[in-house]
């Protein structure tokens, strides 16, 4: 059901720092950068095999991200995993009793179709599912 | 120098739990079980693509994972990405001014070779990273 690591979420302070840690320490190439007003955040993705690193810094204090970090600070933030077909994946957790944040598939970084299931029932993992398309 | 996520460590405090929900809900296929004495949880492994999830429980609360679990419940404990040579990515990393745990690397889940790179240089985030031998 889940192909991959899509990627694992990180929430951040400080961007540039986070990206240059990533990119520069750990030698992973930058692929995108994109301000998500939806969530709340700008992310930044990274390459690592077939996964991704995604940086996440709020736009705001009352963001999801924002809240987070001033209760937990930075760190990991959610797991998300490739899926091919979202919505035969929803209808499938949803039949294993698997709580829903997103009952629907909602547009994520780069247009891609995601959902986010609750942490309640994920053994308090944040975790996302991602349609993972043509492309890396 | 990273050539993939390894895996995902995620704590938990019910095992048999955490493994349905992977095994049963979300369907990645259990492929190691193991007492990790020297790092005071027993580990559960599943497969999702070039990946693994590794659950972790305690074996007792004054534990590493014990005291993460008191402190901020279950949830994700730490990423782990895969290197070729664990010498040579050490060497590099303290050249750049990471802070490592571990200076040398050790023996982790399935005789692996690893090391700790610490949260102060790494954006909050305990990170591993996993020598990558010949089998998956």
């Amino acid at each position: 059901m889940f192909t991959r690591i899509d990627h694992v979420g990180i929430a951040v302070a400080d961007l540039d720092a986070a990206v240059a840690l990533h990119e520069r320490e750990y030698g992973m190439p930058l692929v995108h950068r994109e301000v998500v007003a939806s969530q709340g955040v700008e992310a930044v993705l990274l390459d690592v095999g077939e996964s991704h690193v995604e940086l996440l810094a709020p736009l705001g204090d009352d963001t999801p991200v924002g809240r987070f970090l001033a209760k937990r600070g930075p760190g990991l933030h959610h797991v998300a995993y490739g899926v091919e077909d979202i919505e035969a994946t929803l209808a499938a957790l949803r039949g294993r009793g698997v709580r829903l944040i997103d009952e629907e598939p909602r547009t994520g970084i780069r247009g891609t179709r995601v959902a986010f299931l609750h942490p309640s029932s994920s053994g308090g993992v944040l975790t996302e599912i991602v349609e993972v398309g043509g492309g890396h």
